[in-house]
């Protein structure tokens, strides 16, 4: 454990993104950081892991009104309290994110220092990492920005870069002075770059104290600050949120950290890191980061390859394998609605898949089969001619809306856990093995009054069984409204 | 309708194969004839269809123990009766088969016509064809064994070819003479027949009469004329099968009626078939046969091709979408339990693979999710852990077989039509929308005593759910002993 003098450093998680660039395994439902799980963690997991609570503060993170209760239940997991989970009103990019946790963080202690860092970057070396954040705190509580530059292992054209004066400071452990930022360059100059050795690749973390962060807005964005603090004086805290006040923010221009403030400030400087890094910003990244083996290959749940090199199989359903031969360069992922095969280096092309699936209305583009709910999560696990059946999980002391369906009668039938359930005036608990039947139309509602969570499968039986056939009359998480 | 004067010709349709290289449509359980869906009818299906019943007599399918009840549900749906339903007691090649359908013939009318078709082959031009066969039936009743050949469209080496002494005879419209038969060439040959002209593609396909072919057994293959009339004799009627006898069957040599019959016999005719012609037999065929768009793509299901080229697509699961960017000759089959991407130049290497599957003991190597019974089918929806989810449905007038199972409980849920129950003592007919619980170690049975099928819905649960947790105490298909 790297030897962290001071007060504790507070990690600032960025968990707003959803990402398309990692489909079909990422959706809008189904945003990268929770979706891409790695030896048994999501991304956002691993993250949190990294800022262990011993050496860090516990962490602000900064999330979307969709993504709470899951940033919630995923903590959860991993037996991490957050310090606070700031809700953004709406996505506006990380300048105002970062902001609203600086002013946040001033609030509670004016000399904090923070560490930001993206939810869906990868850093095996958590060890090393927290080595170069501990090397750099001094710098940072000094008034610098200190930004990480991971030193590039090829010449990437989708990354920026920052320049540092002299090759030799990359390996000396302590911050340097920036020459400048170098945004995403062509092959050649990225070749350049990387055979000069005087150049990092910008990850997007940094260590600063919430003073400076806000001066620097002072300085350099004085509109998003005054936006910002707007929000952050109308926040309201509510079951365990700080959600933001939405006047403010949504006043807030939307805009990158680096954009907006890094690329301005004259106060920054760089800490080199010499370890593994990587944004898994596209399959050939994910290949690439998971560590093909002596063929090449990189092989994700149940898929076998016969005579295939440099290729990655990912099958993410449970009772489905996935079988390549002879293949050469590719990239085949499976999930339970969408398969998707294609050159690994067609990968960056992903976007414009996903685009045209938008154009065509076809709902997996955005929506994965699995849905993470404030109560737990459903996943729709068939879809057949005139029915459907659904797996449905309700964590421990949560509850369903009362709702009724005008197209669609349910089975329901308790794997384990014990459901209290209404139906109409009715009132019963049923436990694991148990049994009921909601007819088409009964007003109804799942909960769970246990300690223990709530695991059930639904049969729907209808001609219409799409999920906006539901009717809600009351719901502790204040979705009446929605449809 | 081409004019067939004289005695109508049997159809004798060969359905014994079940077949690897078009995996994972295809499986042991799943063959290639009835798996394989073009137009919304099975290749045997097709088959039928082709001799249709105004210029054919019924036709006669042999075909194994397993499949009997597929054959007669498969002609059921398409309104043809079969004349009989051959049974062979094990698989044998097509020499004995090809003979005990000329014994049987032989018993009923000595001067039969027979057209031996493989039940999973297309020809898409069933008018033509029918033509074709009319203009060989005086040969054929002369005495001939007339053989179908096809004319070559590219140097295939995979099948064998039939010599004529003379181009122009492949235009001719009536039976040639035969010089010799050339065994699977190499390219280099199979380009020089191409360009030669005077080389025909065997496909399997004769019209005889049934005393020549018993004829020509007695002079090239008197053991197997032996065997075969033997099992012939000891066959008895049931259910509307003609069930082989098992002493005489084993008796006979498993060998192709080519190798056995045609090579050695010196009454042969070729008759010309100058339409297309396919036998499916790899994906690549499949993607050939299937017509690809202007960009040289197959599609087939619920897929999408983005850039792609002379590649086959094919989604069979309802609820799941395969999408394939910037393929290139490739073909990405997917079923609900097995996914296969591979070169369409490797189709023939898929043996191989499923062999290993074979070897790792995997259940999908031989074993598709649907699986038709001699009531019906079901098919495996989805399995997950702790549950499993089936679709059955059971034919009008059809019985499963009086059961229990000691370590699921199962909860039957109606979708349409009306099942009668039995659960240890008690019976009740249940409707749509219905359900009943069949407890674990309970007696049940489920029937259908009505004119329109069953259609229901299986949860299973337990902690072991797989298919030989069952036992039968009695059965009308007569598997008791079966596990």
């Amino acid at each position: 454990m790297p030897d962290m003098t001071g007060p504790k450093i507070h990690p600032v998680i960025l968990c707003g993104g959803a990402g398309t660039r990692l489909w079909p395994t990422s959706r809008r439902n189904q945003p990268k950081q929770f979706a891409m799980v790695i030896d048994g963690y999501s991304l956002f997991q691993h993250a949190i892991r990294m800022v262990d609570a011993e050496a860090f503060a516990a962490p602000v993170v900064v999330t979307g009104a969709d993504q709470r209760f899951r940033v919630m239940e995923q903590m959860g997991r991993i037996e991490r309290a957050p310090g606070v989970i700031i809700v953004e009103p709406d996505a506006r990019n990380t300048a105002p994110a970062v902001l609203s946790a600086a002013l946040h963080l001033h609030s509670v202690d004016s000399d904090a220092l923070m560490l930001v860092l993206p939810s869906d970057h990868r850093i095996p070396d958590g060890e090393g990492f927290r080595a170069a954040v501990a090397a750099a705190a001094d710098r940072a509580a000094a008034g610098d920005l200190v930004t990480f530059g991971i030193r590039p292992v090829r010449p990437e054209t989708g990354y920026g870069y920052l320049e540092l004066s002299d090759p030799s400071a990359m390996a000396a452990g302590v911050p340097q002075s920036l020459v400048r930022f170098v945004e995403k360059p062509d092959a050649i100059k990225a070749q350049a770059m990387v055979d000069a050795g005087r150049h990092l690749w910008n990850a997007g973390i940094f260590l600063m104290s919430v003073r400076a962060v806000i001066a620097a807005y002072g300085a350099h964005a004085p509109d998003i600050l005054a936006a910002v603090d707007d929000a952050v004086a109308e926040a309201r805290t509510e079951g365990g949120f700080l959600l933001l006040g939405k006047r403010g923010w949504l006043q807030a221009t939307s805009i990158s950290v680096d954009f907006a403030i890094m690329e301005k400030a004259s106060n920054l400087a760089v800490m080199p890191y010499n370890g593994a890094w990587s944004d898994l910003g596209d399959w050939a990244s994910v290949w690439r980061d998971g560590g093909p083996d002596d063929e090449g290959n990189l092989l994700v749940g149940d898929s076998l390859a016969f005579d295939c090199r440099d290729s990655m199989i990912r099958s993410e359903v449970p009772d489905q394998m996935v079988v390549g031969l002879d293949l050469d360069q590719m990239v085949v992922v499976a999930t339970n609605d969408a398969v998707l095969v294609a050159p690994r280096t067609s990968s960056q092309r992903l976007s414009m898949v996903v685009n045209e699936l938008r154009k065509r209305e076809r709902a997996e583009a955005d929506r994965g089969r699995r849905d993470h709910r404030p109560w737990g999560w459903y996943e729709s696990v068939a879809v057949r001619e005139g029915f459907q059946v659904k797996q449905i999980v309700v964590s421990p002391h949560q509850a369903l809306s009362l709702q009724s369906h005008n197209h669609r009668a349910e089975h329901w039938i308790i794997l384990s856990g014990n459901a209290r359930i209404t139906i109409d005036d009715g009132i019963q608990d049923i436990g694991a093995g148990g049994y009921v039947f909601i007819p088409l139309g009964a007003i109804h509602r799942l909960e769970n009054v246990t300690d223990e969570p709530v695991v059930m499968v639904e049969v729907q039986i209808g001609n219409y069984l799409g999920e906006d056939d539901i009717i809600r009359y009351s719901d502790r998480y204040a979705r009446v409204e929605a449809v």
